[in-house]
């Protein structure tokens, strides 16, 4: 039972409200002895800042990590690292007009009736200020990586698709991910894009995205049968980041409509290196690496807070009407990348360590 | 750390391989005092039995379940349910010719590398032998949620595609799909698809199959924040079926192409009722039921045993070719259907007893 | 694997330092809609607080508990309580003489081959100033059961055995118990102790301890077999307490010399209630309360960090002496009465709520 | 939650009833390509087992181990072990008459509370029945130790206190403890010993014990901060074990009668290897092991099934006497020290495994 932990032998534990004092983030199973520093952590956790660019929320947070234990000297000790990031810019007053009311395609109603209380303001605990705790986390697991398998270890993240539009992927430039605000992997369909989602924006409408995830360097053998699967674990990773609602490892979906022929990689010695001659497997057979990248996929429904009237009921079960204002993304889904990113780093390394100890 | 355990509260652990003298199941943390027989748990047993037409595997295991521990005079006990599957049919034979050589998309290369040995009899442990013993736990799920919840509750699962061939959902009738081969719910599909897997099978060949999993008269409540979402553990839960390779919850992967105003569903009260105007959240919001239908699919790869020649590499390294001979489904993603029931059932009584825990 | 969290539905995980900026605790899985304040918490923290008599260590910690997320409007959410104590008076110039020595008693000879590195100011995270997290989670326990099970719920530790010194159990007084500084129940003994632990102090060095905790008004029903039960849990927690060395539950060592007869504690009914006429079994039958009270005791060996002079090695391995000054409580068993009460109480209500979900 | 699953990486599931057809004990996280056979296992299962001697239970079980899963070709695979052992000489009958009664000091008041049911045939899921298959997880467990450490790791336990009646630990023989039917390690003690069960069984009454455990051969660094310390999960596994009541490590309950210069172990240096002057610790410091013996000891109350007439109430709530009749051990410490042993060799293997990935 871990409500709010994720991980086996890599673990953290989140904690706080989107309009709380602070939130954070508590990682437990790190490695000793790597070096390890606030700076560091930053380079993730501004890849999913806010209010960095006009296609994402206008919210204002430097989302400023502080770590408050398990460094000493610069370095992991093994004992449990406490990150603290806090609030800066909530404004409460947003909430006052609709903390009766339960907005559709959020949590609001399901918190409610089961805890029969809930934390209106930004959506409390239900918000997705909760995801910049994971890219805490992810950041400190891929620094890690890269220390125990060495540089050839990366983990990248690309929007594929935004809403109805989607990229060719024969244009994949790793280098330009990361410089454009879309995470757009192919140059060519940034300006349309960009057109599109201010369109979107204006409409006071949303729409969703499919992001891409791939791991480079992963070595063999990371994976367990047969309830943890690497697959299995991923899925469940991805799933839990709010708005998510479909995940793919390889061909994914797609799969169902391959003969066993195109679908099954071949597998042939190169030169002493074991090659695969395609990766519809997304890098995982049975559960277990195989050396490919491993390739994961997952779509982000369209945010749900828009400014379109909507139709809904309060908390006192009468049908009213509720237009939510406020600052949001008019794609959650772009600032899905780093956590994404996050969660792929956090399941490697607990996979890395789990066969460690299970296979020595 | 729990290779081969599922769940939390409801716990099921399961062991055996394909060609050993059996395989088996404990459920722990089952209620006590629910009337619960060995010919209940059957039911969802034979369904999922291979032999029973010429679209699965002949391999014929009559599957049958012996308790032997948990139950005193017909009821469940609080304690251990033990469950044992004799294996029958096992041809061992049928694998020396190919126990040196890795079979494309299957487990043998990344469990060799792994754990330096593997029973390649029928794929040992990652043969989907091993469901067996999931649907004997979700079978007593099943029977305990009709107990603690009432006749409402129900999970059915249906093919919804078959290969390159859908079915028209529009035509969906719940009483035909347990009475045709397929689990297709369109009557007007099944001639065309019959026609289409023979072909397959008959080309040596294999195809996939997309399942939908609907549960109905769930309540309001299930699921709790943030790693154990409802449906991150539904997504973990599916993708560790062999075979599996993309999960949706609702609108899955396609909500990316909606607008906001399309995918969130709207929500009215109606004489008294909580309603909503759509299902695109597939009943989980924020990682809760809403008390909707939960509605799940995922899309099941071609078989990888195929009797047409493929390219591998052998245990010493070097290049060959391999023909997988023996009892093979053409599309494994039939016999899919009451695996994905059993975990939906397993998932759900698990989050049943959690918020009973947790929320009282 | 939970190297720093406790509990399997009510969960906490603790983090900091000795001498790092603040320690703390996150609280999950706590139940919805309890008053809770800060307020509330200090109470107990108050208790655990050094610096308070001549007979603790001198050490001035406000050890004031700030909750950073989990409460709304004064209750509960069920989302994770985050709660953080500042660190206010570490000196961590007096243990610059002695960062290349490994103490004898303490952990710094483990945690140094363990880890190969080690936080040496204070003790690190291996300090006794841990436990004051474990305080804050074992306030709101305590509160939660007494909103769950009523006022009847109460859980007290007292000393019964300083050093070489006894009390008469028979002089028990429960108001008395909070009222000294020992914690020591028999008014009798008071002075006495009071002396000797003056003279251990004054010749420099430290003595041991034996608390006696019990807790009244424990529904029957609570723990779970076989690794489950209450009291392998109530073991495991007094077990994972900084110093402690061993653990009784009921009459405890003592029963290896009773017979049959004197041991098993007979059942009556009287006038509708079921009454035992002895308490041997300390409340628990196979791993689960019988509505007795539930009574374990645990022995706290004395303080390691004395200024006697001891052999040891440093981390070089070179033979060398060892005399340790900075601020000791001559006795930490006292201190162990909160702490002891605050893992009583976790343990507690994680099986209320395990047992609720279990049996509903 | 994990109410049947002892251990994190190495963990095993137990199963099955005193009177059922059969109980097992499934082995999931044991290493790969250890050599490893029915017959290494029952050597540990003999040592275990009811009817050797005149000193135990009459009850005549072979308790032969069967394995099901998770060997080829002799050696384990890194799936899971499945084992059982058939049930041959319950006598129902003698239960029949108690049926309604619960017997003081036995589990069949909480049970029946809690769950409303019972199998009351010789103790049902309550029943020390159960420990054997602990016995032959802990013998896989040893086995699997002494590949990975070497010979030098041996786990011995030994019974030092027979009801009233110690041992001179002075005349510690290890070579003779296995060779009589105490499991006593001084020669001179055994004859009075003997003497003495014989005039507690023949009163119809019963003693209890203190068994003692060494572990040799452990390495430093087993263990982990804060609540997996190798203490905390000794004491949790050895109180887990039916009849326990009280655990001790080291110097144990002692530790609180001593001064701090005479209870933490000096370190010294002598050529090349580290050395502590005396084992009040018990092998573990701050929860991590030193490199020292392990030393536990726990205390086993006199067995509760005794023919003397007690006082007790019936389902009903009806006060009424019982007298056990059946075939019970007179003293049940005596063969708890191979469960001992087992408890000890499982618990030190997960945190090997654990250590292994965490600290690489």
């Amino acid at each position: 039972m871990s409500f709010n932990t994720f991980g086996k032998i890599f673990r953290f534990t989140t904690w706080g409200e989107s309009h709380g004092p602070a939130i954070g983030c508590i990682v437990d199973g790190c490695p000793p002895n790597i070096s390890l520093s606030e700076k560091d952590i930053q380079i993730d956790m501004n890849r999913r800042r806010p209010g960095k660019s006009k296609f994402t929320s206008q919210r204002k947070e430097a989302d400023q990590v502080k770590i408050l234990s398990g460094i000493f000297e610069g370095k992991t000790t093994g004992t449990p690292i406490s990150m603290i990031i806090y609030n800066q810019d909530s404004k409460s007053r947003d909430y006052e007009s609709i903390k009766d009311k339960f907005r559709p395609g959020h949590a609001d109603y399901t918190y409610f009736l089961k805890y029969g209380i809930r934390d209106y303001r930004g959506g409390g605990r239900q918000s997705a200020r909760e995801t910049a705790s994971r890219v805490a986390a992810g950041a400190i697991a891929r620094i890690v990586l890269e220390k125990l398998i060495g540089k050839k270890f990366k983990v990248t993240g690309a929007v594929i698709q935004l809403g109805i539009l989607g990229c060719n992927k024969k244009n994949w430039n790793q280098k330009k991910i990361r410089k454009n605000p879309f995470f757009c992997p192919d140059k060519k369909s940034i300006k349309l894009w960009e057109k599109y989602l201010l369109a979107v924006r204006k409409a006071g409408s949303s729409c969703g995205a499919v992001i891409e995830l791939r791991a480079a360097g992963v070595p063999v053998g990371l994976g367990a049968p047969i309830y943890s699967k690497l697959d299995s674990d991923i899925a469940s990773a991805l799933m839990s980041i709010n708005a998510v609602k479909g995940v793919n490892i390889g061909a994914g979906m797609n799969s169902a409509f391959l003969s066993g022929e195109t679908n099954s990689d071949e597998i042939r010695k190169i030169s002493n290196n074991t090659k695969f001659k395609s990766n519809n497997a997304g890098g995982i057979l049975g559960g277990i690496s195989s050396g490919q990248d491993i390739i994961a996929s997952f779509a982000v429904k369209p945010t749900s807070s828009i400014l379109n009237l909507r139709e809904t009921i309060n908390k006192k079960g009468k049908n009213t009407k509720i237009s939510v204002k406020g600052r949001h993304d008019p794609c959650v889904g772009i600032r899905a990348v780093p956590i994404g990113e996050a969660m792929m780093c956090c399941v490697l390394l607990d996979h890395y360590l789990m066969n460690r100890g299970q296979c020595g």
